[in-house]
Protein backbone atom coordinates (compact mmCIF):
# COMPACT_ATOMS: atom_id res chain seq x y z
CA UNK A 1 0.00 0.00 0.00
CA UNK A 2 1.29 3.44 -0.98
CA UNK A 3 -0.66 6.35 0.11
CA UNK A 4 -2.96 6.82 3.27
CA UNK A 5 -2.62 11.05 4.17
CA UNK A 6 -5.90 12.87 2.89
CA UNK A 7 -4.46 15.38 0.17
CA UNK A 8 -6.47 18.85 0.38
CA UNK A 9 -5.30 20.82 -1.82
CA UNK A 10 -5.37 18.91 -5.52
CA UNK A 11 -8.44 19.99 -6.49
CA UNK A 12 -7.13 23.16 -7.79
CA UNK A 13 -4.29 21.66 -9.36
CA UNK A 14 -6.15 19.23 -10.83
CA UNK A 15 -9.21 21.32 -12.21
CA UNK A 16 -5.93 23.71 -13.60
CA UNK A 17 -4.66 20.96 -15.80
CA UNK A 18 -7.90 19.64 -16.92
CA UNK A 19 -8.63 23.51 -17.95
CA UNK A 20 -5.09 23.35 -19.73
CA UNK A 21 -6.33 20.05 -21.56
CA UNK A 22 -9.51 21.40 -22.41
CA UNK A 23 -8.12 24.20 -24.42
CA UNK A 24 -6.15 21.62 -26.49
CA UNK A 25 -9.13 19.54 -27.21
CA UNK A 26 -11.28 22.70 -28.59
CA UNK A 27 -7.98 23.11 -30.76
CA UNK A 28 -8.28 19.59 -31.73
CA UNK A 29 -12.13 19.75 -32.75
CA UNK A 30 -11.06 22.57 -34.59
CA UNK A 31 -8.76 20.84 -36.49
CA UNK A 32 -10.45 17.73 -36.67
CA UNK A 33 -13.25 19.47 -38.35
CA UNK A 34 -11.55 20.69 -41.15
CA UNK A 35 -10.19 17.45 -41.95
CA UNK A 36 -13.68 16.22 -41.52
CA UNK A 37 -15.20 18.78 -43.72
CA UNK A 38 -12.24 18.18 -46.20
CA UNK A 39 -11.12 21.44 -46.03
CA UNK A 40 -7.92 19.92 -45.03
CA UNK A 41 -6.55 17.33 -47.41
CA UNK A 42 -5.10 13.66 -46.80
CA UNK A 43 -1.02 14.28 -47.32
CA UNK A 44 -2.06 18.15 -46.55
CA UNK A 45 0.69 19.71 -44.05
CA UNK A 46 -0.54 21.65 -40.77
CA UNK A 47 1.89 24.02 -39.35
CA UNK A 48 1.86 25.02 -36.38
CA UNK A 49 2.64 28.53 -35.91
CA UNK A 50 -0.32 29.57 -38.36
CA UNK A 51 -2.60 27.33 -36.32
CA UNK A 52 -1.21 29.37 -33.62
CA UNK A 53 -1.64 32.89 -35.24
CA UNK A 54 -5.02 32.14 -36.37
CA UNK A 55 -6.51 30.96 -32.99
CA UNK A 56 -4.38 32.95 -31.00
CA UNK A 57 -3.25 30.00 -28.32
CA UNK A 58 0.17 28.85 -27.19
CA UNK A 59 2.45 26.63 -28.97
CA UNK A 60 2.65 24.63 -26.03
CA UNK A 61 -1.59 24.06 -27.03
CA UNK A 62 -1.48 23.65 -30.37
CA UNK A 63 1.05 20.38 -30.18
CA UNK A 64 -0.74 18.96 -27.71
CA UNK A 65 -3.85 19.29 -29.63
CA UNK A 66 -1.82 17.90 -32.52
CA UNK A 67 -0.35 14.90 -30.57
CA UNK A 68 -4.54 14.29 -29.32
CA UNK A 69 -5.41 14.18 -33.20
CA UNK A 70 -2.38 11.69 -34.12
CA UNK A 71 -4.01 9.50 -31.22
CA UNK A 72 -7.12 9.71 -32.75
CA UNK A 73 -5.51 8.86 -36.54
CA UNK A 74 -6.36 11.85 -38.83
CA UNK A 75 -3.16 13.80 -37.95
CA UNK A 76 0.51 11.88 -38.42
CA UNK A 77 3.66 13.76 -37.24
CA UNK A 78 7.05 12.90 -38.68
CA UNK A 79 10.28 14.13 -37.77
CA UNK A 80 11.54 16.99 -39.38
CA UNK A 81 8.71 17.04 -41.55
CA UNK A 82 6.11 18.23 -38.99
CA UNK A 83 2.18 17.45 -38.81
CA UNK A 84 -0.05 16.25 -41.90
CA UNK A 85 -3.64 15.55 -42.78
CA UNK A 86 -3.29 11.43 -42.21
CA UNK A 87 -3.52 9.68 -45.47
CA UNK A 88 -6.31 7.57 -45.93
CA UNK A 89 -5.72 4.27 -47.95
CA UNK A 90 -7.81 1.24 -49.25
CA UNK A 91 -6.19 -0.87 -46.47
CA UNK A 92 -6.83 1.51 -43.70
CA UNK A 93 -10.72 2.27 -44.28
CA UNK A 94 -11.13 -1.25 -44.47
CA UNK A 95 -9.34 -1.56 -41.19
CA UNK A 96 -11.01 0.80 -39.60
CA UNK A 97 -14.31 -0.11 -40.59
CA UNK A 98 -13.49 -3.49 -39.29
CA UNK A 99 -13.30 -2.69 -36.03
CA UNK A 100 -16.21 0.03 -36.07
CA UNK A 101 -18.46 -3.28 -37.19
CA UNK A 102 -16.97 -5.30 -34.41
CA UNK A 103 -17.80 -2.43 -31.74
CA UNK A 104 -21.45 -1.21 -33.17
CA UNK A 105 -23.04 -5.02 -33.41
CA UNK A 106 -21.41 -5.31 -29.61
CA UNK A 107 -22.90 -2.06 -28.79
CA UNK A 108 -26.43 -2.58 -30.48
CA UNK A 109 -26.69 -6.33 -29.07
CA UNK A 110 -26.37 -5.56 -25.42
CA UNK A 111 -28.67 -2.33 -26.17
CA UNK A 112 -30.89 -5.12 -27.48
CA UNK A 113 -30.53 -6.68 -24.12
CA UNK A 114 -30.38 -4.30 -21.67
CA UNK A 115 -32.91 -1.47 -22.55
CA UNK A 116 -36.00 -0.71 -20.26
CA UNK A 117 -39.00 1.28 -20.28
CA UNK A 118 -36.91 3.74 -18.41
CA UNK A 119 -33.90 4.08 -20.42
CA UNK A 120 -34.88 3.36 -23.83
CA UNK A 121 -36.44 7.24 -24.07
CA UNK A 122 -33.19 9.32 -24.76
CA UNK A 123 -32.48 6.68 -27.51
CA UNK A 124 -36.05 6.78 -29.43
CA UNK A 125 -36.02 10.38 -29.08
CA UNK A 126 -32.79 10.60 -31.22
CA UNK A 127 -33.80 7.74 -33.16
CA UNK A 128 -36.97 10.15 -34.45
CA UNK A 129 -34.47 13.30 -34.83
CA UNK A 130 -32.96 11.27 -37.42
CA UNK A 131 -35.74 10.50 -39.55
CA UNK A 132 -36.75 14.31 -39.95
CA UNK A 133 -36.53 16.00 -43.19
CA UNK A 134 -35.26 19.15 -41.99
CA UNK A 135 -32.23 17.23 -40.85
CA UNK A 136 -31.84 15.59 -44.50
CA UNK A 137 -30.99 19.31 -45.58
CA UNK A 138 -27.65 19.49 -43.44
CA UNK A 139 -25.58 16.29 -44.27
CA UNK A 140 -23.09 17.40 -41.13
CA UNK A 141 -25.83 18.19 -39.01
CA UNK A 142 -26.93 14.66 -40.08
CA UNK A 143 -23.77 13.07 -39.23
CA UNK A 144 -23.60 14.65 -36.29
CA UNK A 145 -27.15 13.36 -35.26
CA UNK A 146 -26.14 9.57 -35.78
CA UNK A 147 -23.04 9.94 -33.56
CA UNK A 148 -25.46 11.30 -30.98
CA UNK A 149 -27.69 8.51 -31.24
CA UNK A 150 -24.26 6.20 -31.16
CA UNK A 151 -23.98 8.10 -27.77
CA UNK A 152 -27.28 7.58 -26.22
CA UNK A 153 -26.79 3.87 -26.94
CA UNK A 154 -23.88 3.98 -24.59
CA UNK A 155 -26.35 5.37 -22.12
CA UNK A 156 -28.27 2.64 -22.12
CA UNK A 157 -25.47 -0.04 -21.56
CA UNK A 158 -23.24 1.47 -18.81
CA UNK A 159 -19.90 -0.14 -20.40
CA UNK A 160 -17.23 2.73 -19.85
CA UNK A 161 -14.49 1.10 -21.75
CA UNK A 162 -16.68 0.58 -25.21
CA UNK A 163 -17.43 4.38 -24.74
CA UNK A 164 -14.17 5.54 -24.92
CA UNK A 165 -12.98 3.47 -27.22
CA UNK A 166 -16.22 4.46 -29.52
CA UNK A 167 -15.43 7.71 -28.65
CA UNK A 168 -11.94 7.70 -29.54
CA UNK A 169 -12.68 5.78 -33.13
CA UNK A 170 -15.08 9.24 -33.88
CA UNK A 171 -12.89 11.12 -35.70
CA UNK A 172 -11.96 9.04 -37.92
CA UNK A 173 -15.29 7.67 -38.70
CA UNK A 174 -16.65 11.48 -39.16
CA UNK A 175 -14.10 11.86 -41.92
CA UNK A 176 -14.66 8.59 -43.74
CA UNK A 177 -18.38 8.84 -43.19
CA UNK A 178 -18.60 12.60 -44.10
CA UNK A 179 -16.67 11.61 -47.58
CA UNK A 180 -19.34 8.94 -48.67
CA UNK A 181 -22.52 11.53 -47.66
CA UNK A 182 -20.72 13.97 -49.42
CA UNK A 183 -20.06 11.30 -52.28
CA UNK A 184 -23.10 10.17 -52.53
CA UNK A 185 -26.73 11.09 -51.93
CA UNK A 186 -27.57 7.63 -52.00
CA UNK A 187 -25.31 7.15 -49.02
CA UNK A 188 -27.38 8.81 -47.41
CA UNK A 189 -30.87 7.97 -47.79
CA UNK A 190 -29.29 4.09 -46.96
CA UNK A 191 -28.04 5.71 -43.50
CA UNK A 192 -31.97 7.01 -42.60
CA UNK A 193 -32.92 3.54 -43.89
CA UNK A 194 -30.52 1.76 -41.48
CA UNK A 195 -30.70 3.86 -38.45
CA UNK A 196 -34.74 2.92 -38.59
CA UNK A 197 -33.72 -1.16 -38.72
CA UNK A 198 -31.07 -0.98 -36.29
CA UNK A 199 -33.81 0.63 -33.71
CA UNK A 200 -36.52 -1.35 -35.50
CA UNK A 201 -34.17 -4.40 -33.83
CA UNK A 202 -33.39 -3.01 -30.64
CA UNK A 203 -37.09 -2.75 -30.09
CA UNK A 204 -37.84 -6.16 -30.89
CA UNK A 205 -34.22 -7.31 -28.94
CA UNK A 206 -33.75 -9.41 -32.31
CA UNK A 207 -30.34 -9.69 -31.34
CA UNK A 208 -29.27 -12.71 -33.90
CA UNK A 209 -30.65 -10.32 -36.82
CA UNK A 210 -28.29 -7.58 -36.08
CA UNK A 211 -24.89 -9.14 -37.14
CA UNK A 212 -25.78 -9.40 -40.85
CA UNK A 213 -27.34 -5.81 -40.87
CA UNK A 214 -24.27 -4.01 -39.95
CA UNK A 215 -21.88 -6.67 -41.84
CA UNK A 216 -24.01 -5.00 -44.94
CA UNK A 217 -23.85 -1.69 -44.03
CA UNK A 218 -20.43 -1.54 -43.14
CA UNK A 219 -19.44 -3.19 -46.84
CA UNK A 220 -21.76 -1.06 -48.45
CA UNK A 221 -20.33 2.07 -46.39
CA UNK A 222 -16.52 1.15 -47.02
CA UNK A 223 -17.56 0.71 -51.00
CA UNK A 224 -18.39 4.29 -50.87
CA UNK A 225 -15.55 5.94 -48.80
CA UNK A 226 -13.28 3.88 -51.51
CA UNK A 227 -15.43 5.20 -54.51
CA UNK A 228 -15.12 8.75 -52.83
CA UNK A 229 -11.83 8.53 -52.73
CA UNK A 230 -10.89 8.10 -56.61
CA UNK A 231 -13.07 10.65 -56.97
CA UNK A 232 -10.59 14.04 -57.56
CA UNK A 233 -11.23 16.47 -56.49
CA UNK A 234 -13.75 15.91 -53.70
CA UNK A 235 -16.10 18.42 -53.16
CA UNK A 236 -15.91 19.70 -49.60
CA UNK A 237 -18.69 19.42 -47.21
CA UNK A 238 -21.49 22.18 -47.91
CA UNK B 1 -6.45 24.77 -48.16
CA UNK B 2 -4.96 25.72 -45.43
CA UNK B 3 -0.74 25.28 -45.27
CA UNK B 4 1.37 25.85 -48.34
CA UNK B 5 4.85 26.97 -46.87
CA UNK B 6 7.55 24.28 -45.86
CA UNK B 7 8.24 24.80 -41.75
CA UNK B 8 11.71 23.99 -40.87
CA UNK B 9 12.15 24.74 -37.09
CA UNK B 10 9.24 22.14 -36.01
CA UNK B 11 11.17 19.19 -35.90
CA UNK B 12 12.66 20.38 -32.22
CA UNK B 13 9.63 21.66 -30.82
CA UNK B 14 8.00 18.44 -31.69
CA UNK B 15 10.51 15.84 -30.46
CA UNK B 16 10.89 17.72 -27.22
CA UNK B 17 7.72 18.06 -26.92
CA UNK B 18 7.27 14.28 -27.73
CA UNK B 19 10.22 13.82 -25.17
CA UNK B 20 8.06 15.41 -22.12
CA UNK B 21 5.03 13.43 -23.24
CA UNK B 22 7.58 10.25 -22.38
CA UNK B 23 8.35 11.36 -18.95
CA UNK B 24 4.65 11.29 -18.43
CA UNK B 25 4.68 7.84 -19.93
CA UNK B 26 7.55 6.59 -17.95
CA UNK B 27 5.77 7.73 -14.42
CA UNK B 28 2.33 6.10 -15.46
CA UNK B 29 4.13 2.83 -16.66
CA UNK B 30 5.54 2.69 -13.42
CA UNK B 31 1.97 3.39 -11.75
CA UNK B 32 0.53 1.35 -13.92
CA UNK B 33 2.59 -2.05 -12.83
CA UNK B 34 1.49 -1.38 -9.06
CA UNK B 35 -2.02 -1.41 -10.21
CA UNK B 36 -1.80 -4.29 -12.17
CA UNK B 37 0.46 -6.04 -9.63
CA UNK B 38 -2.16 -4.96 -6.61
CA UNK B 39 0.46 -3.56 -4.81
CA UNK B 40 -2.24 -0.27 -4.85
CA UNK B 41 -5.44 -1.39 -4.48
CA UNK B 42 -9.23 -0.64 -5.83
CA UNK B 43 -9.65 2.93 -4.46
CA UNK B 44 -6.38 3.38 -3.00
CA UNK B 45 -5.68 7.28 -3.48
CA UNK B 46 -2.53 8.65 -5.36
CA UNK B 47 -1.25 11.58 -3.61
CA UNK B 48 0.92 13.56 -6.22
CA UNK B 49 3.51 15.10 -3.83
CA UNK B 50 4.10 11.57 -2.75
CA UNK B 51 4.70 9.91 -6.34
CA UNK B 52 6.77 13.48 -7.01
CA UNK B 53 9.18 13.07 -4.27
CA UNK B 54 9.40 9.28 -5.04
CA UNK B 55 10.38 9.49 -8.24
CA UNK B 56 12.04 12.75 -8.40
CA UNK B 57 10.02 14.19 -11.08
CA UNK B 58 7.73 17.77 -12.04
CA UNK B 59 4.46 17.64 -10.53
CA UNK B 60 3.18 18.62 -14.03
CA UNK B 61 4.71 15.41 -15.07
CA UNK B 62 2.68 13.35 -12.63
CA UNK B 63 -0.58 14.98 -13.23
CA UNK B 64 -0.55 14.29 -16.87
CA UNK B 65 0.85 10.32 -15.73
CA UNK B 66 -2.64 10.55 -13.73
CA UNK B 67 -4.76 11.28 -16.56
CA UNK B 68 -3.11 8.90 -19.08
CA UNK B 69 -3.81 6.40 -16.51
CA UNK B 70 -7.21 7.54 -16.28
CA UNK B 71 -7.78 7.88 -20.18
CA UNK B 72 -6.87 4.01 -19.80
CA UNK B 73 -9.37 3.04 -16.84
CA UNK B 74 -6.76 2.88 -14.21
CA UNK B 75 -7.19 5.89 -11.72
CA UNK B 76 -10.17 8.11 -11.57
CA UNK B 77 -10.21 11.66 -10.92
CA UNK B 78 -12.56 13.33 -8.69
CA UNK B 79 -13.17 16.96 -7.74
CA UNK B 80 -12.48 17.58 -4.37
CA UNK B 81 -10.76 14.38 -4.05
CA UNK B 82 -7.73 13.92 -6.74
CA UNK B 83 -6.88 10.59 -8.25
CA UNK B 84 -7.24 7.24 -7.09
CA UNK B 85 -7.05 3.80 -8.48
CA UNK B 86 -9.78 2.69 -10.54
CA UNK B 87 -12.56 0.84 -8.34
CA UNK B 88 -13.04 -2.71 -10.40
CA UNK B 89 -16.93 -3.68 -10.23
CA UNK B 90 -18.95 -6.82 -11.93
CA UNK B 91 -20.49 -4.94 -14.77
CA UNK B 92 -16.61 -3.16 -15.22
CA UNK B 93 -15.02 -6.77 -15.74
CA UNK B 94 -17.85 -7.97 -18.08
CA UNK B 95 -18.25 -4.90 -20.05
CA UNK B 96 -13.90 -5.07 -20.14
CA UNK B 97 -14.44 -8.32 -21.31
CA UNK B 98 -16.75 -8.21 -23.55
CA UNK B 99 -15.31 -5.51 -26.11
CA UNK B 100 -11.90 -7.38 -25.41
CA UNK B 101 -12.97 -10.61 -26.65
CA UNK B 102 -14.65 -8.84 -29.84
CA UNK B 103 -11.21 -6.99 -30.76
CA UNK B 104 -9.46 -10.37 -30.20
CA UNK B 105 -11.71 -12.55 -32.12
CA UNK B 106 -11.01 -9.73 -35.00
CA UNK B 107 -7.49 -9.84 -34.73
CA UNK B 108 -7.35 -13.48 -34.80
CA UNK B 109 -9.85 -13.96 -37.50
CA UNK B 110 -7.66 -11.06 -39.77
CA UNK B 111 -4.66 -13.27 -38.45
CA UNK B 112 -5.61 -16.32 -39.80
CA UNK B 113 -6.66 -14.71 -43.16
CA UNK B 114 -3.75 -12.57 -44.30
CA UNK B 115 -0.64 -14.56 -42.32
CA UNK B 116 1.84 -15.80 -45.01
CA UNK B 117 5.34 -17.84 -44.97
CA UNK B 118 7.11 -14.49 -44.86
CA UNK B 119 5.04 -12.58 -41.72
CA UNK B 120 4.51 -15.65 -39.52
CA UNK B 121 7.30 -16.15 -38.09
CA UNK B 122 7.64 -13.26 -35.08
CA UNK B 123 4.25 -14.67 -34.29
CA UNK B 124 5.28 -18.47 -34.12
CA UNK B 125 8.76 -17.62 -32.12
CA UNK B 126 6.50 -15.77 -29.49
CA UNK B 127 3.67 -18.88 -29.24
CA UNK B 128 6.47 -20.96 -28.73
CA UNK B 129 7.98 -18.70 -26.22
CA UNK B 130 4.56 -19.06 -23.57
CA UNK B 131 4.96 -22.96 -23.92
CA UNK B 132 8.27 -22.41 -22.22
CA UNK B 133 8.53 -23.79 -18.46
CA UNK B 134 10.59 -21.16 -17.23
CA UNK B 135 8.00 -18.68 -18.07
CA UNK B 136 5.58 -20.41 -15.98
CA UNK B 137 7.71 -19.84 -12.91
CA UNK B 138 7.26 -16.14 -13.31
CA UNK B 139 3.21 -15.13 -13.89
CA UNK B 140 3.92 -11.51 -14.53
CA UNK B 141 6.03 -11.96 -17.31
CA UNK B 142 4.15 -14.73 -18.33
CA UNK B 143 1.20 -12.37 -18.78
CA UNK B 144 3.67 -9.62 -20.50
CA UNK B 145 4.43 -12.79 -23.01
CA UNK B 146 0.91 -13.30 -23.72
CA UNK B 147 0.60 -9.35 -24.81
CA UNK B 148 3.61 -9.67 -26.45
CA UNK B 149 1.98 -12.76 -28.85
CA UNK B 150 -0.95 -9.89 -28.86
CA UNK B 151 1.46 -7.07 -30.09
CA UNK B 152 3.18 -9.66 -32.80
CA UNK B 153 -0.55 -10.53 -34.13
CA UNK B 154 -0.73 -6.94 -35.05
CA UNK B 155 2.22 -6.64 -36.85
CA UNK B 156 0.91 -9.41 -39.12
CA UNK B 157 -2.11 -7.78 -39.95
CA UNK B 158 -1.37 -3.97 -40.01
CA UNK B 159 -4.71 -2.63 -38.76
CA UNK B 160 -3.37 1.03 -37.17
CA UNK B 161 -6.94 1.52 -35.75
CA UNK B 162 -6.88 -1.95 -34.39
CA UNK B 163 -3.17 -1.98 -32.25
CA UNK B 164 -4.13 1.19 -30.64
CA UNK B 165 -7.64 0.24 -29.41
CA UNK B 166 -5.58 -2.91 -27.99
CA UNK B 167 -2.91 -1.10 -26.51
CA UNK B 168 -5.08 1.47 -24.67
CA UNK B 169 -7.09 -1.35 -22.98
CA UNK B 170 -3.70 -3.50 -22.62
CA UNK B 171 -3.73 -1.87 -18.89
CA UNK B 172 -7.00 -2.54 -17.62
CA UNK B 173 -6.75 -6.30 -18.71
CA UNK B 174 -3.28 -6.73 -17.41
CA UNK B 175 -4.96 -5.60 -14.39
CA UNK B 176 -8.01 -7.82 -14.05
CA UNK B 177 -5.49 -11.01 -15.86
CA UNK B 178 -2.78 -10.46 -13.39
CA UNK B 179 -5.54 -10.58 -10.86
CA UNK B 180 -6.87 -13.86 -12.47
CA UNK B 181 -3.21 -15.65 -12.87
CA UNK B 182 -2.09 -15.01 -9.25
CA UNK B 183 -5.48 -16.29 -8.08
CA UNK B 184 -5.66 -19.67 -9.69
CA UNK B 185 -2.96 -21.53 -10.96
CA UNK B 186 -5.33 -23.51 -13.36
CA UNK B 187 -6.18 -20.22 -14.76
CA UNK B 188 -3.01 -19.78 -15.94
CA UNK B 189 -2.12 -23.41 -17.22
CA UNK B 190 -6.01 -22.67 -19.42
CA UNK B 191 -4.34 -19.52 -20.12
CA UNK B 192 -1.32 -22.11 -21.85
CA UNK B 193 -3.72 -24.20 -23.79
CA UNK B 194 -5.68 -21.02 -24.65
CA UNK B 195 -2.44 -19.75 -27.09
CA UNK B 196 -1.64 -22.64 -28.34
CA UNK B 197 -5.29 -23.54 -29.81
CA UNK B 198 -5.90 -20.34 -31.00
CA UNK B 199 -2.09 -20.44 -32.65
CA UNK B 200 -3.54 -23.59 -34.21
CA UNK B 201 -6.53 -22.63 -35.37
CA UNK B 202 -5.01 -19.60 -36.55
CA UNK B 203 -2.04 -21.69 -38.73
CA UNK B 204 -5.07 -24.03 -40.25
CA UNK B 205 -7.03 -20.77 -40.68
CA UNK B 206 -9.76 -22.45 -39.31
CA UNK B 207 -11.75 -19.12 -38.86
CA UNK B 208 -15.32 -20.54 -38.05
CA UNK B 209 -13.92 -22.17 -35.30
CA UNK B 210 -12.29 -18.89 -33.65
CA UNK B 211 -15.57 -17.00 -32.21
CA UNK B 212 -16.40 -19.96 -29.96
CA UNK B 213 -12.99 -20.49 -28.28
CA UNK B 214 -12.58 -16.98 -27.45
CA UNK B 215 -15.66 -16.87 -25.79
CA UNK B 216 -15.49 -20.14 -24.08
CA UNK B 217 -11.92 -18.29 -22.58
CA UNK B 218 -13.58 -14.99 -21.97
CA UNK B 219 -15.98 -16.06 -19.65
CA UNK B 220 -13.97 -18.66 -18.08
CA UNK B 221 -11.70 -15.35 -17.30
CA UNK B 222 -14.42 -13.18 -16.60
CA UNK B 223 -15.60 -15.77 -13.67
CA UNK B 224 -12.33 -16.40 -12.58
CA UNK B 225 -11.47 -12.31 -12.38
CA UNK B 226 -15.14 -11.61 -10.13
CA UNK B 227 -14.22 -14.81 -7.83
CA UNK B 228 -11.13 -13.19 -7.33
CA UNK B 229 -12.20 -9.99 -6.05
CA UNK B 230 -14.43 -11.64 -3.80
CA UNK B 231 -12.12 -13.46 -1.83
CA UNK B 232 -10.49 -10.58 0.38
CA UNK B 233 -7.53 -9.89 0.55
CA UNK B 234 -6.34 -10.64 -2.23
CA UNK B 235 -2.05 -11.55 -2.46
CA UNK B 236 0.10 -9.25 -4.27
CA UNK B 237 1.97 -10.80 -7.64
CA UNK B 238 5.39 -12.20 -6.88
Amino acid sequence: MWYYAAHLTDFSIVMSFVAHESLAEKIAAHLAERIIKGELISGERIQEARVVEELQVSRGSVREALLLLESRHLVTIQPRRGAMVAELTAERVNGLYDIYEALLTLLATQVALQWTEENKMPLLNQAMKLQSPELKKDKFLFMLAGFDLMRAACEVINNPYLSTLLSDLQPAIQRTYSLSIRFSQEGLDRSIAFFAKVVELILARKVAELPPVFREFSLYQRQLVLDAMAENPMPALD
